[in-house]
């Protein structure tokens, strides 16, 4: 198997928005560049949703307009409709994410829709990517545990995964949304879907609320997933668990990474130095135990 | 292989010796007494140093005599040399737990001596234990990284490990001291400790300061250990990273192994309680984090 792992950048988009400190316009666009220089070769630049329901990211078009994109990398920003998607695109977004849940109770709760309902409601988007060239990521979130109905059953996670795929997402990213997976069941759900979307096409997004994320993450790499999303400082929370952790951190993925001889392009010393200036500018202190240790020696 | 993990909680003794804030003799025996009854199997009760290495455990031989042994539970208390053997003795423990490092380096900075002759310091210890029928438990640090030297040759960790085993330790601890380990690196130590030791006396002891010791736990479980050294709510830090995590928090492990399917035969309510008993007497956070998810919740 391939000792190439591609890390997804997500913070300043999934962290971000789960953050309450508002972040001005400049540093979210000196975010991005400090994470291009990195070494990142994918980071979630921002979100086209409602204001209204991210109000944190509600500059998505003035910051996709300020950063500088380097040849390579690839920004891709949320869209939750075919409006979100005209503001991505107006600012010259080429890489776009649409979002469901495997859990019925989830969309319920959040988007007063079935799953198909909610699949529906992105199908447009899909089309019109397609058409225009425009590759698009899909997140499939609750896919080991639901805050609502608790257990989802892998089958939906499958059943979807390979709907959005069919669809035309070149990457579904599988999200453990409330991070209460353990590894063997991780391993279970990446296997089962992998025997409809080829492994290649397929990412994993561990939140670390139970301390499971980098074990769920090693049982996956394990099991042939080669693209891990992750969130420079850990960012985020968890928005069902106040003051709980949230995204794993991309420093402490990296570190385990490289410690086991996996390449990610990633410049270590230079992303802890990200996080640490982000951990500063929220006024709070790093999740990433290895900016922790870092500080402390 | 085994579903069955047999958990050492050494909290009382490698938690509490590097936390700052001293613990009344009652409350020690209490926090034992509590771990007792989450249906732990082996608690590390004290450690019968010189107070003036280790003042937080002056106390040795009050904290010991006050438990309440259960039968069927035991509970090792550390001892450096014969006077501490007989300390422990003389309150009735019947089972002791001796160290070295695998690190020359950090045996030089530590007890002024070289492997070969702190094995010599406990020699001793371990021949009057083999006559006195009393179990000897030993500890190896440093097994993935040393603060002086930095690598630690896995021949040096093999050759300690089994030169310990050779002498009459039933079990082996494995310990990454400075938490630097990876997976991959774990896994391959372990491997190798194996081929000279039976992998049912090793254990594994990680500490948590690079955010690896789950990851790192479940890629020696994968190669067959079935024994792990936690402490309750992850105390303890790191004597060489001030304000770095130390040990992995029990608490996580359990949810980790129970989560896989595994038997603990511990009770994670009432070791979460007792966390969150123990870090308000300490007048600090839990680090573990499923205690952080549940308090969030």
């Amino acid at each position: 198997m391939s000792d190439v792992v591609r890390i997804v950048e997500v913070g300043p988009r999934d962290g971000l928005q789960n953050e309450k400190t508002l972040i001005p316009t400049p540093a979210k666009i000196e975010l991005i560049d400090r994470l291009t220089a990195t070494g990142l070769s994918t980071i979630e630049a921002t979100s086209f949703v409602s204001p209204k329901w991210v109000p944190q990211l509600a500059d998505a078009a003035d910051v996709f307009a300020g950063i500088t994109r380097k040849h390579g990398v690839r920004y891709p920003v949320l869209v939750p409709n075919e409006q979100g998607y005209d503001r991505a695109r107006s600012v010259g977004a080429d890489e776009v994410a649409v979002f469901t849940a495997a859990s019925e109770a989830f969309n319920q709760k959040n988007i007063n829709a079935t799953i198909d309902e909610s699949i529906e409601r992105f199908r447009p988007v899909l089309e019109r990517a397609n058409r225009d060239g425009v590759r698009v990521r899909g997140y499939v979130s609750t896919v080991l545990g639901c805050p609502y109905q608790g257990e989802v059953p892998v089958a939906d996670v499958v059943r979807v995964a390979k709907r959005m795929h069919d669809l035309g997402c070149y990457e579904i990213s599988l999200g453990d949304t409330i991070g209460v997976g353990t590894p063997a069941k991780a391993r279970a759900m990446l296997r089962a879907v992998a025997q409809e979307v080829p492994m290649h096409a397929l990412a994993v997004h561990f939140h670390d609320t139970y301390g499971q994320a980098l074990p769920n993450l090693l049982a996956c790499l394990e099991e042939g997933v080669r693209v891990a999303d992750a969130s420079v400082s850990g960012t985020g929370g968890c928005p069902y668990a106040k003051g709980a952790s949230g995204n794993v951190a991309t420093e402490d993925v990296v570190y385990m990474l490289h410690g086991m001889g996996m390449q990610t392009g990633v410049d270590l010393d230079r992303l802890v130095d990200t996080g640490r200036w982000l951990a500063a500018l929220l006024g709070r202190a790093s999740s990433s135990k290895v900016t922790q240790a870092r500080a402390a020696a």
